[in-house]
């Protein structure tokens, strides 16, 4: 698994890059009903929205799910993310976000290095989300919202948001949105299943409440370079890891391959 | 200004029909400037988001407001309606409705026909909603989503929504939107200013809150046939109107030629 220059460069201009249905219906069917189970959990690592009773994300999923763990080794992940950071990673935060049909709720504007700089001192954005769809995502169910471009303003002043939703977030003003917008515009990448979105981590997005019926469970893998990891350790280890080991590649099909052998 | 064969079937079919860009630049430059005037004065007409701050809707302005009055006797406008309700019209009701930028709040999922034939005693759903965008409606600033074909349902079991947001509104339960939906699908139209949007009071929408830094104004022109006006007169006449008298069309320049005589 390798990108092209083609898309290493539309990655570096825009901030993002799109690959349409990478992973196919067997894969994202085992994931998802593994990530629907884990959101069903009352564990720690599962936060809820504000309603204090719907899923809003699942935290580190790959330290205590076998198939998750095997995503987070993913070459289809992981091959990609080493390209567009120049070298080894490791994997900093690993999400399941729900975006729960009817009930899931707004994710604020906000660039994520902003919040891993200022929580966990990550040194540089030499970091990026790899996100993958376990369900399609249209224009109605709470699509993520991007500004094209905006990965190359740096980090951007921001406060850190306490009272908008259940999960805190250093978040931007109104002001520098609209800047931001004026030049770059707006894009809700939308796909089906399967559909891999890899992010620059000072690119800044949002994403709306989920009105629709139904959910809009993504996963986010979060990877850093090796030599970029992490200096302080304020956070849970299973929002910020620790492990700054390089992640070494599994086989293309170690999703699918174990259910085969069983 | 008429429908062909082919537009009136797929309206009465999929319950909405799409006129991209019916009004020109000029037209709609004059009505938005109209409606952000009137949605910052502060009057009983113009009603606030929870936040008291924030205008959401501003109804009536046909009757104190010379643009829009012109508006709602627009050919392009009042003509579609008569000929898919198959008679004259009367306005029931007149809205400007602004989901601003940032503060824009969600608008439950609902039929029009619910509210109308509850509070207001409309017998029967000869009426429809005609939408001019007075802004261009993407997928990032809070469109409207239907479920195609849900007119077709009836006016269906809504209970009375006083709590969601500052308006009150009869909403349908979520087992009645994902049962429709699941069947329908559900569209987000979207398009430039000047755009037109006609929906049968009874087709199933909803529209999710504005997290863009731009305005999504769109005007709501509710047309009745004269015939199936309503008969109880409990919410105030700004809100659901007394004037049955069918609506005399001006010419089809009467929005422009006035200021070209200025």
């Amino acid at each position: 698994m390798k990108l092209t220059d083609e898309q290493i460069r539309h990655y570096h201009h825009e901030g993002f890059l799109v690959l349409p249905e990478l992973f196919g219906p067997d894969e994202v069917a085992l994931l998802n009903g593994e990530a629907q189970r884990i959101l069903s959990t009352q564990r720690p690592e599962v936060v809820r929205e504000k309603d204090g009773r719907t899923a809003r994300t699942a935290f580190a999923a790959h330290t205590y799910n076998d198939a998750f763990a095997r995503l987070g080794r993913h070459p289809r992940l992981i091959e990609p993310a080493m390209q567009l950071v120049d070298g080894p990673v490791y994997i900093h935060q690993f999400k399941i976000n729900a975006k729960a049909a009817f009930d899931g709720d707004v994710w604020q504007w906000h660039q994520d290095y902003g919040t891993w700089a200022r929580d966990d001192l990550m040194p540089e954005p030499r970091a990026l989300n790899v996100a993958l769809f376990l369900e399609e995502v249209t224009a109605c169910n709470g699509p993520l919202m991007f500004i094209p471009r905006s990965h190359r303003e740096g980090k951007l002043e921001a406060g850190h948001d306490l009272d908008t939703t259940s999960y805190p977030l250093w978040t931007l003003d109104n002001a520098t949105v609209a800047r931001l917008a004026e030049t770059g515009g707006m894009v809700a990448p939308t796909g089906a299943a399967g559909t891999v979105l890899l992010f620059h981590c000072n690119l800044v997005h949002a994403s709306p409440s989920n009105i629709s019926p139904w959910n809009r469970t993504i996963v986010y893998v979060s990877a850093c370079h090796v030599d970029n990891h992490i200096r302080r350790f304020q956070r849970p280890d299973w929002i910020a890891h620790r492990d700054f080991a390089p992640v070494d590649c599994l086989d293309d099909d170690c999703l699918t391959a174990p259910a085969a052998a069983e």
